[in-house]
């Protein structure tokens, strides 16, 4: 069949769409649901079928594709296909066995994972893995299996040094961009740090978001290697090499069922990061009352998980468990955040000092990965780094081996429309929800417009007055600022109360 | 915005079609899978989002409707709706609850299945939901729940007699077309048996699409009152009247994964004849190594599950477990099929003797919810009823009440093209394998291509020398003969032996 592009993203699922009056749809007998694969020099995918009834989408003996299955074949309009009805992915009965709730094996999380990466699962079945595997909670070796499977579905780096260092947050606190200040002080401490990011997937930023406000992301793997052999670290974006790729996919089901089971997060983060050849990791479990983790018994449980898995894998881990009570500095969104970043590495008075904090203490555990740092010391060095302008100055070298964009965080480019939330009444700022902070800065146009998302003016603890401003939200459209304001309108996301009120920290660090 | 319908058939998922540049879809932040709500007249949808980027699909300002979407709303092309950010649909808390495996309560059910029902689910929540309804069984009271629930999520008849009888099987069991002769048998007898019949889900040929082989079964819900109310029965297709239509999205995602666990089989069946206004049904189970249910304990268990939730909403119900070694009659097809049927209903010699026994014992046994008919009496009257030809006129009479299609079962309309499936040596058929025979009925073209199919030549324990002709296969496009063909050279669903390897039948009846 002459094969078409029909421009349409369905996120992460092939797509065939094919005539009604087609033959090989109705060899298929009347399922819009069905499946077909598609063959093209050697190489071939499945596709869920939807049947059309306009040729101006699809003629008769045309095969529509979706736009991510037609780059995947890697095809020219008009080029001839082969299709044929889907036999079943290979791993279609070790599903149906965990959909019975039993426990697979190494072979069987191998063959899943490896129809995943290669984009034969359709929603549904990519829908029943994940929430299987949810209830009744894998097993610590079944999520040793997946993890091991995920890593060997894509591409794994090898940077031929013993000491390779990472860090990861397990997300969910708006505006901890501890990354952008732990590569460039570790990198200019003299570590490997090839640091792949993601971008934002529920949340208002990325660290790639907001790297991209200052650099390119997007480079193809030799010039990453290239720039991080020159200056030993980086900060890009993790998409473009192929590491780990059938995690990318799982995401597309996880985020609209809310699920981030501990065996799902601690498979997708480990996977990343031994794809990416590192060796050590030093891994942030932030609680809160509005954090991912919101007990510290729930906290070292989840610690323990990654610990186990991480040693079947051969990779260091340190855990830290921080304080995620509210954002980390002030700016949500990928200009506000690049803008608190900046600040931080230049010692400008203006930089929060929570994220300043946060980001040397981080750093001073990896830097103590090096066996010949003295426990402890970690944290003056890192300091030390950043205070002398060595951190800003590899910061700034690894921006110009990216791409600079010539960011002024002195005047950023914020969103021209703005508006303000205040203090309904006198007090003390006792609690103020992750959750719902992020959706109004995601309302506001963050991350897609740059410069959209909220400013904080006041954290936890600090007084105000009635009609003090609490935050500012900016965006760069109408239609966004009013869906945010309705938000905020319907909950601020600020509880004001006495100082009593300010839930206690369970965490030292 | 105004709106367009975008001729793709997504079954049974709404699908919104936006363009990459439009206001609405950058508010939402990338998020390819996020939902919108469409509001119109009072009326409101919610569908996942598809980006486009080609304005001959959907232009920068307008909303593309897939086709289901489109007609549940009953729009006309460039009316303005109202497109907001959905808002969780109501039950997400409950679906959430089930997919950590927890209990959940009448209420819960409730709201779950009016938003499925409301269509307000996507794929992946639907797929979400019945495959954490699977893992860990529902309870007994869950099922009831659901049931009930499903209910509720549409019309309910009330035909205003104390007797209003039904049959159904579990399915899985090819050319099973018994309720076409036990309808006109018992509608005959002056029992209420207003049967709506499904169409193939995964098999060759549904009730409802042999019977579109003699008449019309696609009939408002008035028109079908009025043929009960004057011939007793019907024999017509369910999904036009809104009976449980929670049930019909349901089935879209429990297909492609071949769930059909025990819960959510007792809640589609049952909540279908309870809408459908049945006082009274009998239930075929059938048991045999390649049907649904392959071991009589099972069976007792679905048995007793079917019988708990009846009496929980007031159903009389009697099940009898049914010899489910092969496929009943001969022909595989809707033309084949109705050939069969209307040759029991003529007592003509060449009718198969099983599909006969089978319906007279079904229809007996629905007599026999006659207070007035003695126990074991049922078999009798049925057998006369047929034998005298007063079941012939009956279903003569509902044919032409339904509009006739005039089919000639002395001269049916088999596809053209054929080819046989001959014994490899010589012996005695001793299994036939339900699952495969069905295949490759389906890949010839059934139930679309009305005269496509098998034609069983040999059944169960039938000697047969080398080179006989097992069965035929008939197909309406070279395509499809191709690709039974094939299916059948992998495997032909036949098991040659010795007498001895015939499976023994582990039921009476």
């Amino acid at each position: 069949m002459a094969v078409r592009r029909v421009a349409i993203d369905t996120w992460r699922e092939n797509v065939a769409y094919l005539h009604r009056d087609c033959s090989v749809y109705r060899a298929e007998g009347f399922q819009a649901l069905s499946k077909i694969e598609v063959r093209v020099n050697g190489q071939h995918i499945l596709a869920t079928v939807n049947v059309v009834d306009d040729a101006s989408i699809v003629e008769c003996n045309e095969l529509g594709l979706s736009e991510d299955a037609f780059a995947q074949l890697g095809l020219e309009n008009g080029q001839t296909v082969t299709v044929s009805p889907a036999e079943q992915p290979a791993s279609m009965g070790a599903l149906f066995r965990k959909i019975d709730g039993e426990r697979l094996g190494r072979e069987d999380f191998l063959a899943i994972v490896n129809d995943i990466a290669g984009h034969h699962y359709s929603k549904i079945e990519l829908t029943a893995f994940v929430v299987a595997c949810n209830r009744g909670e894998l097993d610590r070796e079944e999520v040793f299996f997946l993890s091991d499977a995920m890593v060997a579905s894509g591409q794994r780096l090898d940077w031929h040094e013993p000491l390779v260092v990472d860090k990861h947050c397990i997300g969910g606190i708006p505006g901890n961009r501890t990354s952008m200040l732990v590569v460039p002080i570790v990198a200019a401490h003299g570590m490997l740090c090839p640091k792949t990011s993601s971008r934002a997937i529920t949340s208002p930023a990325g660290t790639a978001d907001t790297m991209e406000v200052l650099a390119n992301v997007e480079l193809p793997l030799e010039q990453l290697s290239e720039i991080v052999r020159d200056h030993r670290g980086c900060l890009a974006w993790g998409g473009t090499a192929q590491l780990a790729p059938a995690d990318d996919v799982l995401i597309s089901v996880e985020r609209p069922l809310s699920i981030d089971s501990p065996g799902q997060m601690v498979a997708s983060i480990l996977s990343k990061k031994i794809a990416a050849g590192s060796t050590h990791l030093v891994l942030d479990i932030p609680i809160g009352p509005s954090a991912k983790v919101r007990s510290m018994p729930e906290a070292q449980r989840l610690r323990r998980l990654f610990e186990y898995v991480a040693h079947r894998m051969g990779l260091s881990l340190d855990v830290v468990i921080t304080d995620g009570r509210q954002p980390v500095g002030n700016g949500i969104g990928p200009v506000l955040e690049a803008r608190d970043v900046m600040r931080v590495l230049e010692n400008d008075p203006r930089a929060p000092i929570d994220l300043r904090q946060k980001a040397l203490r981080l750093a001073g555990r990896l830097i103590e990965c090096n066996p010949d740092v003295r426990g402890g010391d970690g944290y003056g060095i890192a300091r030390d780094i950043l205070d002398s302008g060595r951190a800003l100055a590899r910061m700034q070298a690894i921006i110009a081996a990216q791409g600079s964009k010539n960011f002024d965080h002195n005047n950023p480019q914020l969103g021209s429309l703005s508006f303000e939330a205040l203090a309904p009444f006198a007090g003390v700022v006792a609690g103020i929800d992750n959750l719902q902070i992020a959706r109004i800065a995601r309302l506001a146009g963050a991350p897609k417009v740059q410069g959209a998302g909220v400013d904080l003016l006041r954290k936890l603890g600090d007084a105000v007055e009635q009609g003090d401003v609490l935050y500012r939200v900016y965006a760069g459209y109408g239609a966004d600022l009013e869906f945010a304001r309705q938000a905020c309108s319907r909950s601020n996301a600020y509880r004001i109360g006495a100082i009593g009120d300010v839930p206690r920290v369970f965490v030292e660090f």
